[in-house]
């Protein structure tokens, strides 16, 4: 029996027969396109061996981001390993007080516990700080960006050259449903959102994506299950996700929508609920999101805008069946909106529902992190 | 390779590792105790090699149906398999005019046009046909009945005893729903329901269930997937439903939802809206419904209320993660319901957020129907 035991192997073993979609070219203005070592910032990945802390190095090199030099940091238990990048080998270093000393630009990506630590740290010694955790994220002062909804929020930053600051990435189920609410919203204001979520494995790291893949082989083999990260089987089922229960009956996946889509879209009035649900998918989440308007908004105009917005692809051929699934965004950068459709359930055009597909380890992660540090630049 | 030729021996290579809740007793007026084959209706079956009709005979044995005689009836392609049931051997006859001569009651599921070939025909000879397709179920005249929700839909065929009759079983997504929706809708009436499905293989058949856990093996191997029922990759992905998209850009399957709760909770009012996905579960299906209520309706009341409600079984444990899941339900009678919480997006105590999780096979169409069967009785 094949396991994984590297990420990167599950791209090509679990993505084999996927119907792959044109990725819309996009020549925004995040796309950087030199990629001199001479002229960039000094930067640092911090949690480089974990899923995300791998995709921020894919990223920047995709995107050829500019950088003087790079530090490859994770925990004393990983310290040692060696990365290749972009035709460097580096061996990963070990997290400490000393290591941002001449570092503009960190990406973390290693928890919570480890940005609370280390966050504060590293903005002392003047690094501007991409915190992919959800530490900071709705701490006063600290901006939570998407930049393609709210690259305001940088200003104060960007104002500020050369001190140290945080800057917090969104929770990944965020970013993705308002890439595709936002440009709606911006015509006429969303009053309410009713949110489903189709969560993938990859959210709760790497591990979770091998036992996901190891259970599958242990089911068709009518072996009993091994569960070590979800305490419940995973293959061929679904669960509520497996974050803490707070005590409104909320996950706290489904209060980070609630609240980062406040703090993003700066509008206290607006009304989120949701169900978190993990399902036994790789890497991409899907949405299930029924929107109300405060003025009228009819499909074809809601269609129309998200054709035009950035890093959002539409995919909505009612004829084929043809709607955006999560197999087609994984490893894509574009979030995918498809089952654009006026809510029988509300009265004229004042509510739509739309299905929302992003790829949780790039736009809900990496992609959005790196994007934030390239508006730095 | 091993391959699954027949829908029974997923149950127990699928569900390998799941916990297994104990069931609710359910000592309830459908409890049928006693199974004289001489003294009960005669009876047929028609689609009995398909997954439900299969399941049917599953339901009548566990249930101790009682009846004179059965046919065990199919297509043409079908006819001459043998079929074991409650200790006799049947061959399995070809569905023709003449089928259902001295058949009291027949149990429908085999598909649409079937049903509207033979489901005259069969009310022509004296028969009561209880049918799972969707052929009558919006007809004006024909009750659609969940046992739970409105049994009195039926009193109008009970009180024509003798005379042949059509009866609808409802989508699967519909009983499901409603089975957890009708008792708070008693209590406070729901003015509007957003549900978003996580639909499983079964609802598309046994082939459909094959198909999936084919694939899978495919994926895990690193082959393409062979993809025959749907146009697309099933395994590690997941689909809006596969039913055709009306004009209105709902697909037939959300449609159901819409239009059957009209009927069964005989309100034309309610507002419903529904996204239905197909996810890679075998055979349950779990659903994420937002409630609005025309009075308050507190989340410890609704509770209370689901935990005296027949047919479900609360599983809503905060503190350990605890919630409805398909694996659980699968095989069993009762619908799950649990992440029972007041909605933070409504006033006051206007909305609830619940998540329902139902056997597709069993409550979902084979139960449902055999529950209304017997209700003639």
């Amino acid at each position: 029996m094949a396991t994984l035991t590297h990420p990167t192997r599950l791209k090509t073993t679990l993505f084999g027969g996927a119907r792959i979609p044109t990725p819309k070219s996009r020549p925004g203005p995040f796309r950087v396109r030199m990629s001199l070592q001479e002229s960039g910032p000094s930067i640092a990945v911090v949690g480089v061996t974990g899923a995300v802390g791998q995709e921020f190095l894919s990223v920047l090199h995709d995107r050829d981001f500019p950088y003087r030099s790079i530090k490859m940091l994770a925990s004393k238990r990983s310290a040692g390993q060696k990365v290749s990048f972009e035709g460097q080998n580096y061996v990963v270093e070990e997290l400490t007080r000393d290591s941002f000393d001449g570092v503009e630009i960190a990406l973390f990506s290693a928890g919570g516990s480890i940005s609370k630590e280390f966050g504060p740290i590293a903005v002392e010694r003047g690094t501007i700080v991409v915190d992919n955790s959800s530490a900071f994220r709705m701490q006063d002062g600290v901006p939570l960006v998407v930049p393609e909804v709210n690259p305001e929020a940088m200003e104060g930053i960007k104002a500020g050259k050369g001190k140290g600051a945080l800057i917090a990435n969104p929770n990944c189920s965020t970013i993705i449903c308002l890439m595709a609410a936002t440009p709606l919203h911006r015509h006429s204001k969303v009053k309410r959102m009713v949110v489903s979520t189709y969560q993938a494995a990859s959210g709760a790291g790497a591990a979770a994506m091998r036992e996901l893949e190891l259970q599958t082989h242990e089911v068709l083999e009518g072996k009993p299950v091994t569960c070590e990260i979800f305490q419940r089987q995973y293959a061929f089922n679904l669960f509520s996700h497996n974050s803490a229960v707070l005590p409104n009956g909320y996950n706290e996946e489904e209060m980070k929508l609630v609240k980062e889509t406040r703090k993003i879209w700066n509008d206290k009035d607006v009304k989120v609920t949701a169900t978190c649900i993990r399902v036994p998918v790789m890497r991409a989440h899907a949405e299930s999101v029924n929107l109300e308007f405060e003025k009228p908004l009819d499909e074809d105009t809601a269609r129309d805008i998200l054709k035009k917005a950035p890093g959002v692809v539409v995919i909505d051929d009612r004829s084929s069946n043809n709607f955006p699934t999560p197999l087609e965004v994984s490893n894509k950068d574009d979030v995918a909106v498809g089952r654009i459709r006026r809510d029988v359930s509300q009265e004229g055009n004042y509510g739509l529902d739309i299905f929302v597909c992003g790829d949780q380890i790039r736009k809900g992660a990496a992609l959005n992190a790196v994007q934030i540090a390239e508006m730095l630049l």
